[in-house]
């Protein structure tokens, strides 16, 4: 089991001192794999909730996570970005950075003086190009995730059980395969400390009243059915979802909520298969040009070199 | 000072024993003010929240409060869904609800198994048209409110330090004028048992990164700036902001945050009225429909009637 974090990062000299004065200050120090100290790893005290809270926006779920919700209105995308605004980095995530707004989320994210060190993707995207590649030209350090079993390239391939470390926060990786291949569902921890309700970032497998497709790369009603039934209904109710999309406004939903009111879940699977074949779906438009750059996080040019040295 | 709530509601006998069972039960029993008995008022115990977290979503930031976001792309219009879960009946308001949107608002309340009291309005809008006159036709019960200082019609004409309860929870009213004269912000009560961080809904008078325009119905760029500084920027930093509109797929800001990025309200009072006699805005397409529409909380076809019976 995979367990990626930021905890290497925290006992580095520069880190303990730099960054909780003002929530303003940027902090992109970009940081070198070879740089780092060997584990066992010092944690750094963590900055009193006063201190760190006074100019930044917490979801209120837990007094670390800094948590906004963005959108891309021409996809229809939801991106996510997740921090630990208690710990001197802040450090923070990206989940499903769409290319055409990675201005937009840089801009927000030094701003609120956070240092990003992931831009991740829940799937291979066929509807718009994912803002992974750009943002890697844009703060070098930051490293690309995605499942390995998408076989895409990126800096970080990961699978069901993974834990994703920012700060002390984390995201628990599950596979929700059936819409792609490669689905994967990002669920905030269990445990102290951690957000309260829990959050799932569902991608595509489960929208608020709705699920993806499940009629092309490597698509499957029976998987899509089982993942969302095994995966995510099994979460507590109070968990919100967030999906990869809304194309009606909502923003948010619960898995208590979708058990009972969404229209295609709620059925059997037998049931489920049924509504799944009968969509009568165009093809997206954007499928041709997105998901070859998905396959390689956004990078075309850098398409034929090695996924590891896409990162530096 | 007018205090709106909904404590009236609560001793009433069928109110205490009929909505707690179940989040997905349907509480529109409305009840016409003439039913309801007279001061003073006896306050049911509170539902603990494992029994009413079940099914719904809360922000985190309270308990009691369950907070949806709502998105509505044509006009870029948010529509605010609050309701107090530990409440016995759920009593519920939706902000600056859309009329496209209607019924998919009524949909998630009846969903939510909530009793929607409220439906109110920041300001008169010139960019669409108010979901209230609609929404009072569907769920009749529902009183409309927006300023007094607008000169529409509705039900409950309010103003600066009123309070609008719902159940334990409350909005305090402040009067933020400049982009349209009537312009208020509802923001979330302090107090124990209220949200922290507080939440202002800022209609028009703060958008996030920018403010609405000055140049039309009462506006008045000086009148912008001082209800911004005055009433907003004196809110605790980490209050969140959520506004009536975004164009760029931001969700949510602080007041710590404009404060320190808003491009325009970190100008002096010069300054913010230079840029806003320069934007050279076009006339917005949809003002002459939506203004006379709004003055009247989308009911046209009743403007002649006087204010109350158009509530019945």
């Amino acid at each position: 089991m995979l367990r990626i974090g930021v905890l290497r990062f925290v006992a580095l000299p520069h880190s303990s001192s730099s960054s909780s004065s003002s929530s303003s200050s940027l902090l992109f120090n970009p940081i070198s794999p070879k740089s780092l100290p060997p584990p066992p790893v010092i944690r750094t005290k963590l900055v009193s909730r006063s201190r760190t809270m006074a100019y930044t926006a917490s979801s209120g779920s837990s007094s670390n996570l800094l948590f906004r919700q963005l959108f891309e209105k021409e996809s229809s995308t939801y991106t996510y970005l997740l921090a630990d605004v208690s710990h001197p980095d802040k450090p923070a995530l990206l989940i499903d950075p769409v290319d055409k707004t990675v201005d937009r989320d840089i801009s927000l994210v030094k701003e609120l003086g956070l240092k990003l060190i992931y831009a991740m993707n829940t799937h291979v995207h066929a509807d718009h190009v994912t803002g992974t590649g750009l943002i890697k030209t844009k703060l070098p350090g930051v490293k690309s995730v995605i499942s390995k079993a998408s076989k895409s390239k990126a800096d970080l391939l990961i699978e069901a059980g993974d834990k994703i470390y920012f700060g002390d926060l984390f995201l628990e990786v599950r596979a929700t395969p059936g819409h792609t291949l490669g689905c994967l569902t990002y669920v905030t921890g269990d445990g102290p400390d951690q957000p309260q309700p829990r959050m799932a970032f569902t991608g595509d497998a489960l929208l608020i009243r709705g699920c993806g497709r499940t009629d092309f790369q490597g698509g499957s009603s029976h998987q899509l059915y089982n993942s969302v039934h095994s995966q995510i209904f099994t979460l507590p109710k109070d968990t919100f979802i967030y999906p990869a999309h809304d194309y009606k406004g909502f923003t948010v939903s619960t898995v208590g909520e979708e058990m009972l009111y969404n229209p295609r879940l709620t059925k059997d699977e037998e049931g489920f298969k049924s509504i799944m074949e009968n969509l009568k779906l165009s093809y997206p438009k954007m499928i041709d040009i997105a998901v070859p750059a998905n396959m390689v996080c956004g990078l075309q040019d850098l398409s034929e070199r090695p996924a590891e040295s896409v990162a530096k």
